[in-house]
């Protein structure tokens, strides 16, 4: 997917809302898990009910792996299914040594056909590069996460800077905006400008919104640019909002609701 | 696997090899690919060729993924297949947030029956702490790692130190020498000292050694403690020694000459 169509996809569905799947079996629905497939039939509840509403999604490759093959190949099931208009960003944060980065890269972008990855910094350049070589495919890098321990190296003073900054500044050096995103937490608002002037044409994608703590308003005010230049992630407040049997309903309710405070400010954007 | 455990391997193999199972079907044996999973046969044939001299097995995990849910079922048949007194590592390099983390502890430690898991660092303490609720399991986080990236980030000076020191540093308040161990690279001898003085009863795995030009010589002179505290793997100079029908033979040659290497240290370690 190019920077071009997922805008097209923003000022279409004035929205940039990205729907998380984790399908967690001890928080499904109890009646699917009489299915065949219980996580694919989950995901594709929610796939049907939030797409309208969704420029994109998310699958937690750990909620599917730890099925094993089984859970392999419910994940390979959902990424096909998402309809071809939505990025599908694979969350797997995966990074390692060149060649060992180019067999993961085949994995979620030939095999699976994602169209972008969420990747690990700290082994630097020649471990993130495989990841960029595909057309129109994109890596998704931690920058600034959500969780408590992002305190333990990512705030870290390097030359008078944040170990995340100088993630944000090598790293431009590597890909563009149009094949690189960064993860930037929404929990720690007042650090979301610093990220936004060190990349200002980059898309961001935030988790953190919603059960994490983090608030809409101060993620766009202060991390949006002129292209929107985010994807805001919800995960557990949309797939979880029931465990009933109405639960696809609850989810398009919340991912509605969520679409419709994007909606004000998509129009405020010059797309 | 308790570290007494390993330990008493080491003694009895007179080894500390760790064989990395890379298995790619370009380089694998061709007359393996009429089976009906080369990727199985392959490591297992490594397995029964090698096992006698090495006292850990580290599967890479991106080369079975990359054939989707049909290589994932290869990666749990090779894992169930190595002899329970050897250690398996799992070499997926994951780390995320807490329960996205603990999912990712399922999967290798109870579905796969790993005895450890190789760790990304950068998410921090709630990304790691995760792994080591697991007993007789092990983390073995990414310190210093084999390949030139590793100068971009892991040698960024962090209050006088480099980001690698802190994290062997502030790791070390999350775990023990008993389930924690830390990626080394051999490709930078003069800095094995320096983790070595920060971390000196923590074993370390040391890939490197061999097809990436690191020599186990200078790998023992400056890594091992007392207790050998050393994993040294080699994948490619000894699985692909050969991709002749006598792959398992010139394997085996190998990984002998490494064991025969490492038998005379080993007997100078105080175990």
């Amino acid at each position: 997917m190019t920077k071009a169509a997922l805008i097209e996809q923003i000022k279409l569905k004035e929205s940039f809302l990205c729907v998380g799947l984790d399908p967690d079996l001890d928080k499904i629905p109890p009646h699917l898990l009489q299915t065949e497939d219980p996580l694919f039939e989950f995901c594709k509840a929610i796939i049907d009910a939030t797409h309208p509403y969704a420029v994109a999604f998310k699958p937690n490759t750990a909620f599917f792996e730890c099925h094993g093959a089984a859970g392999w190949a419910s994940l390979e099931k959902t990424i096909a299914y998402i309809p071809k208009e939505c990025m599908v960003i694979a969350d797997a944060k995966r990074g390692d040594i060149g060649n060992t980065s180019t067999y993961y890269a085949k994995t979620f972008f030939d095999h699976m056909n994602a169209d972008a990855l969420t990747v690990a910094p700290y082994m630097g350049s020649d471990s993130v590069l495989p990841f960029l070589q595909f057309k129109n495919k994109w890596v998704v890098l931690l920058a600034l996460t959500s969780n408590e321990g992002a305190k333990d190296f990512q705030l870290s003073a390097v030359n008078g800077k944040s170990l995340f900054e100088h993630v944000l500044e090598k790293s431009q050096e590597w890909g563009s905006p149009e094949n690189l995103m960064y993860v930037v937490g929404a929990t720690r608002a007042e650090d979301i400008a610093r990220v936004r002037s060190c990349a200002p044409d980059y898309f961001f994608l935030v988790p953190g919104v919603g059960a994490q703590g983090g608030d809409l308003e101060t993620v766009v005010k202060y991390g949006a640019n002129a292209e929107c230049g985010l994807l805001v992630n919800s995960s557990r407040a949309i797939i979880y909002a029931s465990n009933g049997v109405d639960f696809a309903q609850a989810a398009k309710n919340e991912a509605l609701k969520m679409q419709a405070q994007m909606s004000s400010h998509v129009q405020r954007f010059n797309l």
